[in-house]
């Protein structure tokens, strides 16, 4: 029997992108070993999936509390010590309470829960159980936005003042002009991705992407989101001015009615002593900018890198390395955290990471309701 | 005699950038002749720079009067017909107005006054007087510039929805914190700046781009900006939101602390149909972004091409053009208006453009120094 | 028991790229399960190599021969049904003849043998086993190589008339002008890596690429080779001008002298209709040239995309995949090979394209040898 | 009456790109005016050339010789002091030798001549008149490729030990495959054009980049073209190995049916120490590549670079100059030496580049006649 990490997912069955992008990604640096779960809520739907992609059916399960039971049930050898919550948003707070009050690990995808006051009580929880609990921001991963937090945190551009970080999408602009498309997308329902749309699913991404790199905390926002019809209860589009202190500010824009962008995230972050600049469609590149010095482009693999970025390369300079590696990097992190091997805490997203997460959707929100006015975070 | 359009100049002399763009672009649709002009308030180093640069010296001035009074005593076929107002900006208003009463066609640069007061008035007397007056924003006269204006009202992204502009530069960053260099920096000075730096230098652009490429209006803006120190009066830094109607906004970023950043000034207007995005620093590619297509980059030069973006070109595909050639093309149009021959108005920014700047300028600053709310403009 | 595809891996123990590479491209579709191999000529390094990687230890052997007899004593259901071979070049001959002779299904690294006569005989070998056997030309399984190939062959750019492929490294730069670290570079050794480095060890690529995407034969060559030192045995840059027939010709361009370069792999092809461009390493985009129209840039995962690519994409457009994901479908189209499922043959390459590649590296090194002169494949 | 240098213009009338560009370069740092010169075969359309261009009109002349006569009769300080020849390539060296046998200064396009008999004969000429004689190279006058000389002559790269050139133009595509079109391009007509089309146009541009930017000679070429088809005169893509000593090659390679491209002109240059690449396209990045260092984009007007670079540059960083910027520094370096300021030889290409231009073109098509073989230059 091997020693790898037995995990368990709960959603992500067969249409689901981030059921690939988990399962690829747990599986990269040979730490886990996916031993069942929950993939639908129908059972033959879940076992036909374990078929097609070769997990074992004998621990595939009809719903969480069978799988909790059932595993609950096993030598501690074999039961699954990690489980991945993949399901729609609104489930993951009660299925992540219960996996992490019944002591299992637990690799949540964002966001957190659906209200802060959520997951203010899952973190409670979890500070109870002792056990790991990492959400998955995938971005952090990427072996250049490691390296921005490294420069930055050891000083190479200076005192940190300006930041501006953009998120922008495409994909609801055929969707929110055609009231049918509109009402058959989950991710428009609040009732299952809760209360935003492109803050919650992509403007979080940018928040936490902003205080991984540089370590600062962003103190008060003001934000201005477009619901671009009447009748459209969720956010598409929002701006979000940031302070982090007197003279220190930043800006956030998201966008998912961007028409024909992709997944167009990009970071710039501006010090004292210099500039650092990244995009994510284009991860392999971290451009550093100098008063009157050459524009110096650096890329994964080199001696140049630090040590947390060069941990999340795996191959030699040139041979380029996408977004299931960035996430294969917070599992491998994850991993080193259940094993109680030394690591860099920011090697994976934490619960933290989610609850400061979700308190910064909700004072969005705040803040455009009352008028577009600052609230504090 | 030729029949060029005889053209003073009223500062720009020796080390002014401003000077060598507007004295090149003049020169390179073979429509003006430079005939003289008040080049510095020292008449020996006017003299000098005359010498430098080819322009007879008998026409050098020792200051505006003169070369009003001395210009005036000249037949018609001789006089000067434009003059270029290069200057400080706190100087604009006034030798503009003089001019514009004594009928000279006027080319000014940005900004049009210190105050919009002052633009008032001055637009008032531009009425009365009836001359050509251009006011410089150099980058509307971009081929692809031209395209996407050329575009976006012919209705190839469909309704504009979103707008994102912005224009960072870092050059202040090695002044701003350094208080000898930042007190001899005149753009940091409101005396001779007026009362804004960043916005008053580089945010104007990006309004102007917006309304140009656009022809829509902005209606209400939210503005925060950054001055960095206490004790320094200038805006370095600032972002401001913008709304055209209920449901369209976008957003303007403008810094000058963007460390090692140099002129990077992009545009994204976002339709209901598809995008369109312009770099300054690579100024001959357009890109348009369609829903599931292939991202389309068009160059200057083609066929497919409207006719405003194919007359600011003078070469074919694969030859870069750049600024000059932006200006030489706002040149162009002013020469066509003053000669009379037909002319597209897109071809260059009139009084009512940096009006329109002067008052968005006011507006920020109210916006910012009331608690970042939302303004009228 | 899972019914993945039982693995063993020969060589690519701890340091090794390749390594790395093949061993999570296996892993990336849930089609194989690696279940041992030789990892290490010493028995002690592949048990740790299988605890680190999460390989079960009980198959991991002390060479190849005792792999065979172990292999070859178990049931049917359980023993290995594929072989990948990552041996360093001198041993890919003799070893994958034996796996093919013991009809174990053969996943060979390039280049297929050290000389064409070996290739031959090998590939004589497979005809009678009838067993798959893919030799790993890495790049062909980006999502954007194949698109190309499909565009080509459906006709999308008339009939090719120009072909250009670069391979261009710098990595032998630092050890070719330094004796030491020059006598300790197997790739310089012509005893373990075969007569050619450069041509071997990618310009090899690059003519299998040419193949690959445009289904033309090259008929004949002219080759130019650089060894830079009168005491280097091996090429390390070298052009090969190509000959497909009297009016189409085309050039591959490989060096590992190319200071600073990485893995800058490019593939452009002309036709009567339209042109072609692709970047390793930048892999996502492929470039689409037309006279007189907008430059198109495709990208992986839309519908506008064939079977082929569309196939080989796991996520939607904006989510960068790497080369991992390009060895992965080429695992993912071998699987499908060995479970007789019907698949596309471009979705692995053969031993044909091995042998072919022997051919090519023997032709050009022998026209270099005659004083680069015209040589028939 | 200014001291500036008096021009006179044979050729590049109403259509002519490069009579566009010629006129537009001379006048950018105004040290020529622009007097006369025959434009058109026909008076009537000199005139009005004249006319629209802004040219007095009383020194257009009906041919070469009434210009050489009249001119010759005006008084020293009147008389044109330089001559630009423009014509189709078969009349340059009548042109060329006229001119400078009557002590005129001369800014010959290139070719300079269609035999490399007559630049023998042109540059005994222009020995014995001593007389200032610039052959239009017009890329070598880009800040970027100035920058790339200067730190290649300084050992920035150290020993150079590979060079590839690149020149991929498709305008001929659409005209080749179309017998009508073909007939009437006089590209095309060796009577016209000289005995070489692509080699000819821009295989000449690609040599004198490499030996500019080098300051190496190339000893020995062997040569591949394409004519495409049986009964076309004329190479429209050829590619041309390069020898530079035993161990240091090279390759040029360039096309004019490379399908949709547009002037994708590029250079790299590999040393022990470093390489150096640049693209026309994007005139204003200098790539600096080094083992294991991040890449360094270097652009004009910075501080780091050299004196030739930065006389060359006349605004700061972020404002793009292109391709008219970089003739008129080709022109500012011949009014240096025509008013023999000091100046470095670099600022512009002499007679010698033409001849060693016409020697290539004449030995690549030698090359390729007798089956491409090795020939010395």
């Amino acid at each position: 029997m091997s020693n790898n990490i037995k995990l368990g997912i709960i959603g992500g069955g067969k249409d689901s992108l981030i059921g690939i992008l988990h399962r690829v990604a747990s599986g990269m640096h040979s730490k886990y070993e996916v031993v069942g779960g929950v993939f639908n809520t129908e059972i033959q739907k879940s076992l036909q999936y374990a078929e097609e992609t070769g997990i074992p059916s004998e621990r595939v399960y009809k719903d969480l509390d069978s799988l909790i039971a059932g595993e609950l049930s096993l030598p501690d050898e074999e039961k699954m010590q990690a489980i991945c919550v993949l399901t729609p948003n609104y489930l993951h707070f009660s299925m992540a309470k219960k996996l992490v009050d019944n002591k299992f690990h637990v690799i949540c995808e964002k966001p957190l829960t659906t209200t802060y006051e959520e997951a203010q009580i899952l973190e409670e929880s979890v500070r109870r159980s002792r056990i790991v609990f990492a959400v998955t921001y995938t971005y952090t991963g990427y072996p250049m936005v490691r390296q921005m937090r490294e420069m930055i945190l050891r000083g190479d551009i200076g005192k940190v003042q300006k930041v501006d970080v953009q998120y922008y999408q495409g994909w609801i602009n055929p969707i929110i002009h055609d009231p049918e498309k509109r009402a058959k997308t989950w991710r428009l329902d609040p009732e299952i991705s809760g209360k935003s749309c492109c803050i919650g699913d992509i403007g979080s991404h940018a928040y936490n992407m902003i205080e991984y790199t540089t370590n600062l905390e962003v103190k008060e926002i003001l934000a201005d989101l477009n619901y671009l019809y009447g009748d459209n209860e969720m956010d598409v589009d929002g701006t979000v001015l940031l302070r982090f202190s007197e003279y220190v500010k930043g800006v956030i824009r998201s966008s998912q009615i961007a028409t024909g962008e992709e997944n167009n995230f990009r970071v710039s972050i501006y010090g004292e002593k210099a500039g650092l600049k990244w995009e994510q469609e284009n991860p392999n590149y971290l451009y550093l900018l100098q008063d009157g010095e050459p524009l110096k482009t650096l890329k994964p693999g080199h001696a140049y890198n630090g040590e947390l970025s060069l941990s999340g390369t795996k191959l030699p300079p040139g041979h380029p390395e996408g977004i299931f590696d960035s996430m294969g990097n917070i599992y491998h992190g994850v991993a080193k955290a259940i094993n109680k091997e030394g690591y860099d805490p920011a090697e994976f997203p934490t619960i933290k990471d989610g609850l400061r997460g979700m308190n910064f959707i909700e004072k969005v929100l705040e803040s455009n309701k009352q008028g577009n006015v600052w609230v504090k975070l």
